[in-house]
């Protein structure tokens, strides 16, 4: 089986590759969108994609591809605690570390333990948290935050473990494939409600009347103007989940599900 | 009057500035919660901060620093559209220029011109545009993608102008003060519902039974665990939003009025 996911080796989704299958050949991408598109060229199987993350909030690369794609389908969702850790290749003291390098998302989630410890640091963002460790590597003074993996795959020591602000730090990835799931009791998809006063009151009414739990609603921008809106949900499906999408149809302007699962 | 804002000179919150009132005296942040708190130390009498953009949604920082905050009041919003540019030292041919530099939401925005015109240059992210045209100053065969006003400020050449995917590009920021406004016709407010089956549905039965039109509704995750939101609302006032507000106190786990406008 080949499986796609957001590279370089040691990122968060390399993680989640080696938690969901760690037999399957791992197929490196540069982006979540040229992930998502190894599937509909038939370069892969599946691929694995971060989906949203308990403290960033939704992962709009993924949400946004997922809005303009087509027959896509959820197979299994995969959660996976984050840590993060300084790291370099000495094990400096913290006033001696000049430079930070990671990605944006990780280094929001360690803001206090910067803005406390780290206050003069010069911040350097990169695409992820494995290149940020391949780029301290030979550099002086310089750290990165990264996951544990990273410190055995480019040699680095470790100065602080799970310096993130929030211990409650998880994210959640979809395992994405082109065959449709058929079993589950969740679902989740995608909807844009009509531009009427009271609009999303009434759709949520489908969801009430049906008695189906919404276990997450998730806003996107629709990119026309403000104010008008994508809603990303999860629900626990019951008896009443096809009639719940019958009058979804009438009430939406658009409508996708992504899956049972 | 003093005002702070996201610098260095040339972001788009310094041209927010500028739009708002140039007779003001601008005084620099590093980062939004920076800025924000520049209020609560009485270093500034306003402050400057994006909230929404049209398409890559709401602006975490802010509204993650709003929920934590108390007595910050929204005086006025103000709307500006969004140019990206591709700059450098000389006026290269696309295939010349073999790095990039931006901040990761223009980069973000400018995503299908990147693909179809550079896509082997290698990009770098940084933490405002303005730094990213800093960045490529003296630096051959590197452009950066900023506002246009960072070419008379950095010295750079325009090699492209108008290079985001969607020319719909707006970005909403907001003044905040100290002082509570009283009148306008719109209001702000972020609220949390209570774990319960149904509760979304319950808050927003309350605007709708008293004809209060939503015209905004964003979600932000509350950091606990995946599925529990704060919900950010901008709502058109009427007669009955006192007893509304007063209806939601007593629905919502969570409520805080950001201002009237």
């Amino acid at each position: 089986m080949r499986l796609g996911y957001l590279g370089p080796k040691g990122t968060f989704s390399y993680e989640a590759c080696k938690k969901y299958d760690k037999n399957a050949e791992f197929i490196q991408y540069r982006t979540i969108t040229e992930t998502i598109d190894g599937l509909d060229k038939l370069d892969v199987d599946e691929v694995i994609v971060p989906i949203e993350n308990s403290i960033q909030g939704g992962v709009t690369e993924t949400i946004d591809k997922l809005i303009n794609s087509n027959n896509i389908f959820i197979k299994k969702e995969i959660i996976l605690n984050i840590s993060h850790n300084l790291m370099a290749n000495k094990k400096y003291n913290l006033d001696e570390i000049k430079e930070i390098y990671s990605h944006p998302q990780a280094l929001a989630q360690c803001r206090g333990f910067i803005e406390e410890n780290l206050k003069d640091a010069i911040i350097n963002e990169v695409s992820s948290t494995a290149l940020s460790a391949k780029e301290v590597k030979n550099k002086d003074n310089v750290a990165c935050i990264a996951n544990l993996s990273c410190s055995t795959e480019y040699n680095l020591e470790i100065i602080r473990e799970n310096i993130q602000d929030n211990n409650l730090n998880k994210t959640k990835f979809w395992i994405l494939s082109k065959q449709k799931n058929i079993s589950g009791n969740k679902m989740s998809m995608i909807f844009a409600t009509k531009h009427i006063p009271g609009a999303l009151y009434n759709v949520l009414g489908i969801f009430n009347n049906n008695k189906i739990n919404l276990t997450k609603i998730e806003s996107r921008p629709a990119k026309t103007s403000f104010g008008e809106y994508y809603f990303l949900v999860d629900l626990e499906v019951n008896k009443n989940i096809q009639k719940a999408i019958s009058e979804l149809e009438n009430e939406c302007q658009f409508l996708k599900i992504l899956g049972i699962y």
